[in-house]
């Protein structure tokens, strides 16, 4: 699964570009009318011509003010190996009209991103609308052909890695948060990456072994339901022996410590009736099979009456040789009220037969959660310590798209603006610079777009801020901190400096560190303040210069 | 792309399991609680047991009352290649406490699918909640291990290809649909797995090149914005000849002949004011690259005041060396009134310049389109011809999960039943037969699952239905045709005769006649009839036995 290292530089000072590649990710993974563009480029001999696309979003999801940027690696890997195959090339020759020439065909067994530039922002930022995520400059008719790819890499991977930082936030730092989505995302793939951008957005551990494997994230898992209803009875269990944690002695019969420990549990706690015996021979065979990790999913029957007093029978017995049970898990039923009943039968249990720590044994919650589901937790109080989510974090459930777009904002050297009769949809013309302005209090103020030979903003000079399309909106700001947002990742050839790709541990903490570092009016889930994204002054007044120029002037009929 | 033949039997008779496989796509995509559940099994000595699980989902998706089954396929070539590679092992072996066995390991080196079942609903079939898509038989183990897979596989699958057919039932059949969502969908493979889908739900093409490529799906795609801003003038275009398209002779200026048709058009249509001039560069530019298939996207200005007479002059011109222009394409604005606007606007020059054929060309549309625009559309009135559908298709963003469940039936020849205080969530028990029921006018009228060795539904006899969970709902019910509708599509090791997998386009038309098989009823947006899904009167006695057995008795405090 390494990276082929048949694309142009893609190692250079001991940086290589390594990691896993989907094998999926071939430069036809692109839209059909990239290749007629390239050919109609190719055709007026316009192919060569400089342009400059900026690739951004303009609106943050699920109703908040702030989005985590990722999917960077993933883009600088494509085009590190961007290259068509023999068969590729037939393949988009067969696909094309017959009267396409053969001589573009050649041009395309040529071509690789040799002669492209990558400016992007670090992956793991905390990013806002309108400003350029990666600017990418090169040949217009190769840069077309990354759009598709790049939009499709970036927008589900700052989409889930946002809504992982969202379920963080509203959890808290306390808990644990388990991603389980593996079998509700969009394919195998999709599974992948969501378990890959979850993390990266601060979740603690995923259930998806091939993640795992792939990106060194933290696994967990325990047993499903099938588990608990496969078992029929305590008689199925065979070898009933279990050796002392320290090892000084075996257990021979481990099956009747656990009945000994629920006759106890009934009879101090008043319990009458009988726990399921299949699911108290499920967790004890569990617990035979791992007696330093039981964790038992306890919801099977009935939490209170059965899964709880036999989780307790198991844990006291595994206690009892030494070992220290985990925890449960409840995936169904009144997660509050339910984690607060478990607590306190813990408690009392701890208290009861004198088992240090017992009433502090983890609870872990699944079933269907989501950000308000989390919300509705903290409002009615609740005891759990690990949260596990699946379907609503890795679909986006609430937002289930980005609308990440691939502008083009200059060409030849001039600036190009793409109008819309909906502002929030007008492009921000020019190659431009992006600076993040910093206040005394060390929260960023205010995002700034430039022209790429202004001066950049200083600390401690006054720089004047305005809202890019409403006059009125424009403020002065004397920055106590200035870092330039875009950063160069692709070179093509040069042999210019570049950033090195970090570690997916790496840009896990600078989003972590990045959200800690927000003005916690913008963070809040209710009624969010907006970030301010700006422009310098000359180029709003360029802005509007070309808007007049460009848009058709009207006529009322 | 080929698949690797390294599974057991995964060709017998001449059906080969071929087509590309996603080699992300290895037994590790899947939960860790599936590996600690096998340890769990094998540690008890029970992972040899035999154990029938049913793949199901509980409701139908988008407010409707049918869903499409897909992703069948997969989950065959899946197990086909089913084996555990030795860097697969130490990894599980590293993610496992560190007191498993070691036999353990061996014996997961030594498990494939040999000794698994699968007997499946035909892909692209119309489905129902509750009815096994999949019955799968095996020990215990490893049928486990092959529960997230196989959700992850068929859980998107079915719910795009669903969506998909939503969509078409809307556009109705005429419409040209075209799947533009590559870059919204859970990355590349997502993106892949959408066309795939799309298409099989009805969609007539794709712009997406991979799936092309890997799945013989029709490719559509002109230009973009970009593409039109990316020119200035006119002067831009040095190669200005175009042949003819009989060959006869060449026009040495076509950027001339455009110009003229444009001043012939804003004189006769009474037009004043100019047309963008980037954007008639961009047309012309594109229609010398493409002459025989000119479309061209007309929004980046004014649709009326510039797209439209600017593709006019260049159709007109083109129409005049003796080709066809295709049509236009809308992404913006009031796609109703636009698309009445333009094709008034098309018909008039066909009369004036007297160019047959001019007025009916294409019109598509696109712009976040989804099932409730589409029928707004209709509602409203529109001359548009095709769609362009991307987000919303391939996202499902009305509801970005089906739900499939995966649940043991039965174990050692002992039914299993999962209760649950929520009736829907209860499971059916045993290894089960399903049939579906035919009505005089050739209608589905019912889906019933008997056990496995009760006799099957006869054609003329009366058989009586009853309602899972629900004593009062019950009907009589005589089959005009009785469907069996689980078939063997994997028989591990066995010479027993199994269904074949079709291509792709079976089942894409298996999908279309079964849709179009269905009761008007069960199919309409507005409060569709819920399709009847029943057991036997054996079964129904049987599932309620088991169920006071298992579930706790109440008590009142």
């Amino acid at each position: 699964m390494e990276a082929k290292a048949n694309g142009p530089n893609n190692q250079d000072s001991g940086r290589v570009i390594h990691g896993p590649t989907n094998p999926m990710v071939t430069p036809l993974l692109t839209d059909l009318y990239q290749f007629t563009m390239a050919y109609a480029y190719w055709k007026a001999g316009k192919h060569q011509e400089r342009a400059v696309f900026d690739l951004y979003f303009r609106k943050n999801p699920f109703g908040g003010e702030y989005t985590v940027f990722a999917g960077l690696e993933e883009c600088i890997r494509f085009i590190a190996n961007f290259k068509f195959t023999e068969e590729e090339i037939k393949f988009i020759q067969q696909s094309l009209p017959i009267s396409c020439e053969d001589g573009f065909f050649d041009y395309l067994r040529g071509i690789d991103c040799s002669n492209v530039e990558v400016y992007a922002i670090p992956e793991g930022s905390v990013v806002f609308p309108k400003i350029p995520l990666l600017r990418i400059e090169g040949p217009i008719a190769v840069v077309q052909l990354l759009e598709t790819p790049f939009v499709n890499l970036i927008n589900y991977a700052s989409l889930v890695t946002t809504n992982a930082a969202r379920h963080r936030f509203v959890a808290g730092k306390s808990k644990l948060l388990l991603e389980f989505g593996l079998r509700r995302a969009q394919g195998p793939d999709g599974g992948v990456s969501a378990s890959k951008y979850c993390y990266v957005g601060g979740f603690d551990a995923t259930s998806n072994v091939a993640a795992g494997r792939l990106f060194g994230i933290p696994l967990r898992g325990t047993h499903s339901h099938a588990f608990v209803s496969s078992y029929m009875s305590l008689d199925e269990i065979i070898d009933k022996s279990l050796r002392r944690n320290d090892g000084s002695s075996t257990c021979e019969d481990f099956v009747s410590l656990v009945q000994s420990w629920l006759s106890k549990i009934q009879s101090l706690r008043g319990i009458f009736g009988e726990t399921n015996q299949s699911e108290l021979a499920a967790f004890t065979s569990y617990a035979l099979a791992f007696p330093d990790s039981f964790l038992a999913l306890v919801d099977t029957y009935d939490v209170m009456r059965s899964g709880i007093p036999n989780f307790c029978a198991v844990a006291l017995a595994l206690s009892e040789l030494g070992y220290k049970a985990i925890g449960i898990r409840l995936d169904s039923g009144d997660l509050a009220y339910l984690s607060c009943e478990v607590r306190k039968f813990f408690c009392s249990i701890e208290k009861e037969f004198g088992v240090p720590g017992f009433g502090k044994m983890s609870i872990t919650a699944s079933n269907d959660l989501n950000e308000e589901t989390l919300d509705a937790l903290n409002k009615q109080g609740h005891e759990v310590d690990a949260f596990g989510i699946g379907t609503y974090l890795v679909t986006c459930f609430a937002q289930a798209a980005l609308g990440v777009v691939f502008k083009l904002v200059e060409i030849n050297n001039q600036p190009r603006i793409k109008l819309s009769e909906d502002v929030s949809k007008v492009s921000i013309p020019c190659k431009k610079r992006c600076y993040r302005l910093y206040g005394k209090e060390g929260y960023p103020l205010v995002d700034i777009m430039t022209g790429e030979n202004e001066p950049s903003p200083k600390v401690g000079e006054r720089i004047l801020c305005r809202h890019p399309f409403q006059e009125s909106k424009r403020a002065y700001v004397v920055p106590q901190q200035v870092e330039e947002l875009l950063r160069c990742y692709w070179n093509g050839s040069s042999d210019k400096k570049r950033e090195t790709l970090p570690p997916l541990k790496d840009i896990r903490d600078r989003c972590i560190k990045q959200l800690e570092q927000m003005r916690p009016d913008h963070m809040r889930r209710l009624n969010p303040t907006p970030y301010k994204v700006s422009v310098s002054a000359k180029l709003y007044d360029f802005i509007h210069f070309l808007w007049l120029n460009e848009a058709p002037v009207g006529e009322l009929q």
